[in-house]
């Protein structure tokens, strides 16, 4: 299924089939709207696993499975967001994504990758799994966050 | 997994568990902001469905399948939002929401349901199979955003 996902992804991003028509019509600011809603989505599911993480939280299995569940298809989300349309929207990404797409997109699959690891982690149950899986999630944020995103 | 997602959507509603703690400390306009970012989200993933459906925009069974992968999560994600605590925050829920819990509870669980249909419908790669889901999915909206929300 990732797999496949992956490569309608790819699909969207080299201009094939409907969904490239759909956003170059999407206005600037809606666009910008979806990528803030993944974002906030992501606090709402990451926020906890990060806590469990950095052991502030108790480790929940279950919720471990499902959030991780969820990232998966919001990890997915924001990127096809991202067109030079936004450029002018107020934001805090940077202009370097559009300078530099294949750094940016090196992130969003380092990004991915860790989410895929962090999903199958998740399955098993273990903490220690879930620790070294969502250790790697955490410092792929830092991939864009550093490099694409406006110090907060 | 959707059998187990479901089950443990049920514990946090009935209280147990890590997710609850949680819930009951998010502040109540952060819970309506996650809302609002599942609804802006549905709006991505959905309205392109809708447009195939209704025949204004042409089939496409990979942006089907991705969709209908990604609402099945975001299907999922709001109703945890839905806490007394945001009734003072502007939003367009109604009370009736907290009012009338069972038949929201129900509404809810007619629309997840419709989703699983178009999941299932949305990996045989069939026109007729996916708009026949699509339509039901459709109908389901309307049972949230017909009596628990204001009319738009």
């Amino acid at each position: 299924m990732n797999k496949r996902l992956f490569s309608i992804g790819l699909a969207l991003l080299l201009g094939a089939g409907y969904g490239v028509t759909a956003f170059a019509q999407a206005k600037p600011e809606v666009l910008v709207k979806q990528r803030v809603a993944v974002m906030i989505l992501h606090g709402k599911y990451w926020g906890p696993l990060s806590g469990m993480n950095q052991g502030k939280v108790p480790y929940n299995a279950e919720i471990v499975a499902r959030n991780a569940g969820f990232l998966d298809a919001l990890s997915q989300m924001p990127w096809d967001g991202f067109q030079p349309s936004t450029k002018d929207q107020k934001t805090n990404a940077l202009p370097a994504i559009y300078e530099n797409p294949a750094k940016f997109k090196e992130a969003q699959d380092r990004y991915r990758g860790a989410i895929g690891k962090l999903v199958a982690a998740s399955k098993g149950g273990d903490e220690g799994a879930f620790k070294a899986a969502a250790g790697e999630v955490g410092k792929s944020c830092g991939g864009c966050h550093e490099s694409f995103r406006e110090k907060l």
